[in-house]
């Protein structure tokens, strides 16, 4: 059996891998477009500062690695065109320009995501970059050595552009940052976004929201300089980083009749078949299930790529009949967290106003704890918002600001999403035995205590 | 109404509160023997080194403060009788050494536990002491002012002698300890006992397992110098910290006609409602349901006997048909941590040989694994092992032990201890979302690691 990956970080790697392993004698090839595969993307902003020295850190394994384990895994390879009645590929060898076929028995499509380009004016010069792939940075930090600006312009405040921009600050440069929503971290309530706000500028960041970049405007020599706000302001920058978001990156698979879901990713089911017959789609390309909601979601992140490409590489080499062995990626939950300077920022499920839009009656309770007992030295506090609904009390996200070193807002989220993959409800959440002792955290958690006001709103 | 709670330490300030909020009517006292309420037990080792300075950071409310929200609290006044069919009790002040008759409508037992004391000879020597209540602390800072001890044994290696011995080395003195099992933290299984026994050597503790102490010798002044131990070895001591455990304490109920659970603390329902009309009981003297053998259990820890006291607090006070508004408290998990030197060691459900003595066909899973990404700086490996039923997969314990700095055995368990509740399986911890970024651990978290390797064995 032939089995063939298209692209080769997070997804499809981890599918390939569990692929061979599943099944010895698999034949398997994985497709990769970037020179390295299996590349820690979620690292790229921490090669900007130096804090990650060096960029074969972020190569968690070479092409070698993988050949040592059967697993062959082609970089510079792009695949051009599917053809899934013939069960064929058209694959560009993008060092010698060569095209050529290549065949499957089964397919699995981890093209991932792309970075959204800036469409406004000057947004191809010299010196304004995305930060998607490793020869990104590799771009930026040349751009950096050889022209030394002194000042950087991220453009927007997700959590991207919040980690390039404490990065860059941390490099050395002046560092501007323009959102164009009202608030950064927009994906948060307003409590976690005025904090991470206020963080920022006290940092030295510039800020800017509310505002869009217009135009970028060139030196005489092609590279960019500043940039044009929407109010007229020019905003000197020698470097620009845009964060402005991802897509997925769905045209070849699209071209070959792969459905699409509502999201614009791959449509699968829970076994991440997509309606092709052996073609299986996981990682950032792929469409999954809120679980919160039950609806189509699309959550690109690494360690959810990372566990839908065990799915996949699983499911994809079973035996005609070998269903019982087949695995399920039940879906997501928006759970996420990133550093920006001391601040740990964290979420899992739904915003307050995503659950509105979801049309869930939503009660909510945000309060600060101290991350260690009162009376225990070094403690620090940690903002938690939980979000239920009404009624049924059922948890329905949370959200957590505390500082990196002695905070613990990565906890309260993991508890909570932990809990809403359970399905708990606020009256669960308030009896919920958790580990207390002085030096990790009050005697009631603050998930507990968050879940004792809420158990008497809901 | 009247209400009386007896003991005002966790649950019954808890109780006795939340029965003034829901009641404000309420005619309610607290009646505690130790000369103040409200106290942080938890705290006690570290004012042993000053971790915590001052005896009154660890009082949390004092009886003034109760006051002003119209809770009576009368310290050093010790319940000596209880008449549950008059709803009268023996009251003795043990200021005046008078007693006195008071009345209830409704009553809340939260006597909670007691250390147990050494049963050899010598016990009794000044200089030799539990540490249970504060005046406990204040005595062997005393004695340890007065008579500067130039070394220390602390008898028993569960988690109140593991800090101990940790504070009073922090305090200058030499520590030995002594534990009569073949190793510490026995409530472990054996990887985290080894690391904890090895951790606690490399500080400078001078550690004896698998023998017992037979005899505390007196100077020549009454004061403890020495222990022998079975071997006839003798240890030098100025000081001795007795740390081999507490036992429910029920006396008063009991001979009240309170009945007793299996466990020796005093039956309740899910209510938290005794044998006898109007009688709750909560916290360290109430037994409590293991959530996941369903058996009857015992675990005197001070967020648990909070949350008790909500309960019972706001059932005691409940009216004739107010049944809707009942709380429920469903069980505990056994979720703990505690810090010994620079180690964070948490447990949550069933240790595998608990599994076991439980009838259950337990499979598990122990690894280390960084706590944060490999290439993130900083990180420092945490250990986690996992237990789970063959043939179920349903998740039944787990143990990590990591860093306190940088580490992240709490967050392990708290998601673990979470995942318990839920009853999930290890199945569902394979693709459990939890929150991902290079600063805070890596890619797959140590529970999604484990649980993949379990999932194969299960």
């Amino acid at each position: 059996m032939r089995l063939v990956v298209i692209g080769g970080v997070a997804a499809g790697t981890k599918a390939a891998s569990r692929a061979k392993r599943t099944r010895p004698d698999l034949e398997v090839t994985v497709y990769q477009a970037e020179p390295e595969p299996s590349i820690s993307e979620c690292g790229l902003p921490y090669l900007l500062s130096g804090t990650v020295a060096s960029r074969e850190d972020l190569v968690s394994r070479t092409p070698e690695r993988f050949a040592e384990k059967g697993v062959e895994v082609k970089v510079r390879h792009r695949v051009e065109e599917l053809d899934a009645e013939g069960k064929t590929l058209a694959v560009r060898d993008l060092e010698t320009g060569r095209l050529f076929e290549d065949r499957y028995d089964r397919l699995v499509i981890s093209t991932g995501a792309k970075a959204i380009l800036l469409p406004v004016p000057g947004a191809n010069l010299e010196g304004v970059y995305p930060l998607r792939f490793l020869t990104d940075a590799d771009r930026i930090l040349s751009h950096a050595k050889v022209h030394q600006p002194r000042s950087a312009l991220v453009v927007g405040g997700g959590y991207i552009g919040l980690e390039v921009a404490e990065n860059l600050l941390a490099r050395g440069l002046e560092v501007s940052l323009v959102e164009a929503a009202d608030r950064v971290a927009l994906s948060y309530g307003e409590e976690v976004a005025e904090k991470v706000g206020a963080h920022l500028e006290e940092k030295g960041v510039r800020l800017f929201t509310g505002i869009s970049v217009e135009e970028f405007l060139p030196d005489g020599e092609g590279r960019v300089r500043a940039a044009r706000l929407g109010d007229g302001r020019e905003l000197e920058a020698g470097l620009v980083v845009a964060g402005v978001g991802v897509k997925p990156e769905v045209g070849l698979a699209q071209a070959a009749g792969v459905k699409l879901g509502q999201t614009g990713a791959i449509a699968v089911n829970r076994r991440l078949e997509t309606n092709l017959p052996d073609v299986w789609a996981a990682g950032d390309c792929a469409e999954s299930i809120n679980l919160v909601t039950g609806e189509p979601a699309w959550h690109p992140l690494g360690d959810t790529a990372n566990q839908m490409g065990r799915v996949a590489g699983t499911n994809a080499v079973l035996s005609e009949g070998g269903d019982d062995e087949a695995l399920e990626f039940p879906g997501t939950l928006g759970t996420g967290v990133f550093k920006v300077f001391d601040l740990a920022v964290g979420k899992t499920g739904l915003s307050e106003r995503a659950a509105r839009e979801a049309g869930l009656d939503a009660v909510t309770v945000g309060l600060e704890a101290p991350s260690r007992a009162g009376y225990y030295p070094g403690g620090e506090p940690v903002f938690l918002k939980l979000i239920a609904e009404r009624g049924t009390g059922r948890l329905l996200g949370a959200e957590s600001v505390g500082a990196v070193d002695g905070g613990s807002a990565d906890k309260q989220i993991d508890v909570s999403a932990t809990a809403l993959w359970g399905r708990l409800t606020v009256g669960d959440l308030v009896n919920l035995d958790l580990a207390y002792a002085p030096p990790f955290g009050p005697a009631l958690s603050p998930v507990i205590q968050a879940a004792t006001v809420l158990s008497g709103k809901v």
